[in-house]
């Protein structure tokens, strides 16, 4: 096969065939194809478009291009779900141990923070002595034993996304939404699971800015999950102003337990509870009804939080600091902000505040870049609250005082403030089947 | 200034500013930009365009990209005439001679063949002893002794435009008419001209297959020379069967000698005197209908042969051989073919007249091959004549009888027949001024 003339083709407009996909996608994989005719391709894709079939076809081909990861040793259906990331947004902590205690399999791959959104590895290695890379055999019987484990991603998973992605993000061809959905659902697919619920995040803290975009990436990665044969369904949430009132990593995994124990922030146990029903459907556990008692019950019940407290365990983490939160990484540095004027807070802009968190240690640059484990904020006051002047706002934590200047500032740039209060966007926006 | 935010625009559709051309341009010739986002760049310019302002922009910034040639040691009005590539196209070695005999300076840069197109400077060096790489004295020297020079380009000319367009050339990012026209005219730009003719051929053997395509091309690179304060106008000429008879090197110099000494095919002494004619026109030399007298007259007169032989010894050649033609490079094989049937032509595909051509040796696969100064191709009948069974059509020359079985089937291979005589295209299909 020639990639010129495939390129041609989509140059052209016109739909390339699986052949096609699969040859560009192992070319990307195996460098056979070099960068400036893959990254020609890209901007045609991003310019011209891919079809729901060329988008399922490329998927595929990307989730095959290197191991697929084979959960055939694990009993029941297997449940997944993924994020397409947010500011705060410790859900998988809570979705992954409330579908476990219903009887789903969660054999979940994670990623780490990058930029200013969080990631579950990072989160999960805030617990001295966790482990979030295992053996294949050790990750297929912690499922089997506990009902849910979650690694980082291991092996050659998609190594074809791998160099795509890192291409899309050198020639301005990330925002298109074939090919976020294809980069997304690939690796979901190479995870294994049979049924998949996707958070696609919508706002300002989100890569989706509009409902509609959010709507349109939510629906492209739906109909590959059903032309790939999976049961898939997205969930849009807004992410306008960070989910729960913790953001960082020890701070986030603390507010995640707040919630397995029945308290924690309201938005935050109603995201993961419609996440976890969600599933709970998918998997075909009942009724929409039916899966959203269930969910809540596990929560309720004190089993999501024994099943979170298994995983741990079996991970190698010391499940005391989930018991005794208080025993988890502690910032040396703690500081109270306070609101500089008096009024409603009418925009906490999520990407600002995930920004302060990555400068306050909590995230990375680059991925070489450590991260302290007991950095982040906590939110005193959301968007929508009335404040007085010089009343707490936000607690920053980091390891360096120096950093507190630039970070009060940062943070206070994130916030506008109204004498009248602001409409509020609805938490969940919608959901795609 | 950022790469990447210059590609996103051009992305999202909108127009370049000249800095952001510029920073394009120079990035391309330095290097500065890897390749994977020149590529991407050029696949977003073939799909979004490039309008007359960003095209004119673009070409100035590639031409300003290595060195600009300097005449200003010529004295009097500086003349250029550029082909875009056809089969048989020898116009150059009369247009020029002609303009010389009317006044106008001729310093000319041409380019070798490559592909299925014939290059002037492969056709001068047919002629032993002459030089087509001269130093800029030189140069200079004898156009102002002569009235013309033709050499090889050299120096840093349009570094931008090498490096781009060998990058197009593997990213089917090569159609496109404002990276065409601005790929020629940069060139045309930096060879340092006052007034340009364009032979902008059309038809089977041309780049440009439809009339459409060539006006548009030729309307493109009209405005970049108005826009660049040059005086231009392009001749759409039909190059859907090979211009005159003979094909190859030797055989062409020949060719356009007899037209030099009043002989010759019509449409090469026709295409020819239009150019030049609209060469003296955009030079001040007079009326369209004054400098077509004149034209004729420098051809008619012996005039423009004599500026020819002038050429040719200024440039160390042996103008004994353009005296008496039988001296030039001979082929050792001469074969005639013949007609396999009785009826007219009506085509012959100029494409594939060239590539039978550069089978023989007359052409390079590679920039790195040499070719046979001697081989080619004397067509005996053209599109619209009409042949009797095993009547010569053409002779093949070339060095190795080996070649001859293979270039036979692929001449025949190139021509149809037909018992109604075909309708033929005119010469000439227009002018853009």
């Amino acid at each position: 096969m020639d990639f010129l003339s495939i390129l041609r083709k989509k140059r052209d407009g016109l739909p390339l065939t699986k052949e096609e996909l699969c040859f560009f996608a192992n070319g990307a994989a195996d460098g056979s194809i070099p960068l400036y005719q893959l990254s020609a391709m890209l901007m045609a894709m991003y310019l011209n478009g891919l079809d729901a079939r060329e988008t399922a076809d490329l998927t595929l081909a990307m989730a095959h291009s290197g191991d697929m990861a084979d959960l055939s040793g694990i009993d029941g259906v297997k449940g997944d779900k993924h994020s397409t990331g947010g500011v705060g947004d410790k859900t998988t902590l809570i979705v992954a141990p409330v579908a476990a205690a219903c009887g789903v399999k969660m054999a979940k791959m994670s990623g780490r923070g990058l930029g200013h959104t969080g990631g579950t590895i990072d989160k999960l290695e805030s617990i001295p002595g966790f482990q979030t890379s295992l053996s294949r055999e050790k990750f297929i019987s912690v499922v089997n034993e506990t009902g849910l484990c979650v690694v980082g991603a291991s092996g050659d998973l998609c190594p074809a996304d791998k160099e795509l992605y890192a291409l899309r993000d050198v020639t301005e061809t990330v925002s298109s939404i074939p090919l976020i959905a294809s980069s997304i659902m690939s690796k979901k697919l190479a995870g294994g699971a049979d049924c998949i619920v996707l958070d696609v995040k919508c706002g300002s803290g989100a890569f989706m800015k509009t409902e509609a975009e959010a709507r349109k990436l939510a629906a492209a990665m739906v109909e590959i999950g059903k032309r790939a044969g999976r049961r898939v369904a997205a969930v849009l949430t807004n992410m306008d102003l960070p989910l729960g009132c913790a953001v960082g990593n020890a701070v986030e995994v603390q507010e995640a337990v707040a919630v397995l124990n029945g308290k924690g922030p309201d938005d935050l146990r109603t995201v993961a509870l419609t996440l976890a029903s969600t599933l709970l459907v998918l998997c075909g556990k009942g009724t929409k009804e039916a899966c959203e008692a269930m969910a809540r019950e596990a929560l309720d019940s004190g089993k999501a939080k024994q099943a979170f407290e298994r995983m741990v365990e079996a991970q190698g983490g010391d499940a005391d600091y989930i018991r005794d939160q208080e025993r988890l990484p502690k910032a040396k540095v703690s500081y109270t902000l306070q609101a500089p004027q008096t009024g409603y807070i009418t925009v906490m802009d999520a990407e600002a505040i995930g920004r302060v968190c990555v400068l306050l240690g909590a995230g990375r640059h680059t991925k070489e870049d450590a991260i302290d484990p007991a950095a982040g904020i906590l939110l005193l006051k959301k968007t929508g609250d009335f404040v007085k002047s010089g009343e707490p706002l936000a607690t920053l934590l980091c390891e360096d005082e120096a950093l507190l200047k630039e970070a009060e500032r940062a943070f206070l740039a994130a916030l506008r403030f109204s004498d009248t209060p602001p409409e509020l966007i609805p938490l969940i926006l919608g959901t795609v089947e």
